[in-house]
């Protein structure tokens, strides 16, 4: 017990831990942006907002996991992509107040880190972060034996934004007689995970490498249930300053029947037609299989609609088109009116 | 299967996790200071930063957890503390590059969220956010069955803080000869949690609730090992606007040994006179059942400093009255020399 390795005998390797955090800075330094000050060796991240031409310049910031999506990650063997997942996420979830990001951090919790896991967590939130232009500014990683089970990776992220205060979407621009412009998502994006692993895997007793039981899709159970949590920051970016653009909402946890009406003023309701577009057969065969009321299954899935745009009548129009003109199939879903108490 | 709680045969109980979020909202909102303009139904936090007075605002960000002091407060079935090591930590984190903090998020996993658990880890987070002037502007509670252990809580923190580019502290005001002052730790604050509850349950078979063995401490295991991480932001904030104060070191992960030398700029090093101060019992007891090396005691306990205080020479005399008029016993615990390349 005197060779100096008493804490490694206790599970806690900090010089695999070190190696691990090399590479990862490696990979880090190239979502840098101009505002990045500091170097990785900085315990606090150091950024230095471009504060010109701002009025009144807010923070937004959000704090999200990536759920249960991490034990599909472990199942395929494949931490690459959750990462992107959760900063697309946490990107979203401030965009839909009109922020763009400015930085992010993470943190990986694991009982011992393993240095190509870790390399594989940081690339895809690296790789998130550098396709929304957002600077990696820092991050933790904690090794935890005992807390976690070995091969499991907690994964959190943080997002920082900016939005000039006149440009804050706050929900009070909406009116009755709005219109509701649905996004598509690309599958189940990070949330109702727990529900669809037990459909998949004991219900229906399948494995990340069989193939998905979809016609026609040439995709495993493990290649649909990771596809990347869309941004949508690329596509409803250049509609922030539309003066048509009433409000946004992210449809995460709680579907559309909880995620639209809070982003809507007392006294306002959503009514969506859910005739108005098809979800993907993915949510149609985890209704089927898992015994899931249609009530629920718009609650704990996105059933096809990623985010929505709540937009002026004489907007919707002209917004649709630049969707459109985006390559984005955007569909309407319905509409807001007056003392309507529940959506969906 | 049609009552429409699939999803909470899942594991996944929405309304429970609503429950805990209102409670927790109550709390939280007495953390509110001036600059927050949202409340907590948004999905991002909004943050107005008071810019007035400021030549070149600086944002300094930090992500961390508790580490397996978590496992400490399970056994003791105590979980109101942990949210104030929490905030702390980050706190002093940015502290050392001379920001202060504007506000926090938090992020609490578990298998099941149990909401009076959930009650005392907001309890401890909103606890440690009042202490520091610093709002909890927002959070996430993911419920995970099947990734975490039944009663089991994972808890991380990103503390958001500010400041001036002039008053930045960098490490590039240090030079050799500048004195290094210790401030008191008051325990383990939140490192080496792993190694201590292998010696303190496993190799003395002691419990929680067990007197600590210690002559005259009257705590119990569990109060020990529980103490707040302290932060040093009170008697350290009225300090960052002292010429003489060249750097600080928070003592984290790493102890005096990689911390010091990590705000160093390079062709300095660090020398501590281990003989300056005695370091508490706790760690001799630790040092001696846990048949670790006095070198790696260093690298993994802050031995009883839990943050330094790099100031010149001249203005040593002065920081160490101010320090002892706050209450504070500092310690002169070495000095800053050419060359060195090894700290502690």
């Amino acid at each position: 017990m005197s060779d100096g390795s008493a804490y490694r005998d206790a599970g806690v390797d900090i010089d695999a831990q070190e190696e691990a955090l090399r590479r990862a800075k490696q990979r880090v330094r190239s979502t840098f942006t101009p505002g990045v000050l500091s170097d990785l060796g900085h315990v606090g991240g150091l950024f230095r907002p471009e504060l010109s031409g701002m009025t009144e310049p807010l923070l937004v910031a959000s704090a999200d996991g990536v759920g249960t999506k991490l034990m599909v990650a472990r199942m395929a063997g494949d931490y690459s992509t959750v990462g992107h997942d959760l900063v697309n996420h946490c990107v979203n979830d401030i965009l839909v107040q009109g922020a763009r990001p400015l930085f992010f951090l993470d943190y990986v919790g694991a009982g011992i880190l393993e240095p190509e896991k870790m390399e594989q967590l940081v690339e895809g939130v690296a790789a998130g972060c550098e396709a929304n232009g957002c600077a990696l500014l820092g991050g933790e990683t904690a090794e935890m034996p005992g807390f976690y089970q070995p091969g499991d990776y907690e994964l959190v992220g943080f997002v920082v934004g900016w939005v000039d205060r006149p440009a804050l979407i706050d929900g009070t621009r909406v009116r009755a007689g709005d219109r509701l412009i649905g996004l598509p998502s690309n599958g189940l994006h990070t949330n109702g995970y727990s529900l669809a692993r037990r459909v998949f895997f004991d219900t229906l007793g399948l494995e990340v490498g069989s193939a998905v039981p979809i016609a026609g899709d040439p995709r495993t159970v493990g290649e649909v249930l990771l596809a990347v949590h869309r941004s949508y920051l690329p596509v409803v970016g250049p509609l922030l300053d539309s003066p048509g653009l009433h409000a946004l909402a992210h449809i995460t946890g709680g579907g559309l029947t909880d995620n639209l009406p809070r982003v809507l003023p007392e006294g306002l309701g959503a009514v969506v037609d859910r005739g108005s577009w098809d979800p993907p057969e993915i949510f149609r065969l985890l209704e089927h299989h898992g015994g899931v009321s249609t009530e629920e299954m718009f609650r704990v899935f996105n059933m096809g609609i990623g985010m929505v745009l709540i937009v002026a009548q004489e907007f919707a129009g002209q917004i649709l088109g630049t969707l459109q003109a985006q390559g984005e199939r955007p569909v309407e879903i319905g509409e807001v009116r007056k003392e309507v108490r529940s959506a969906g």
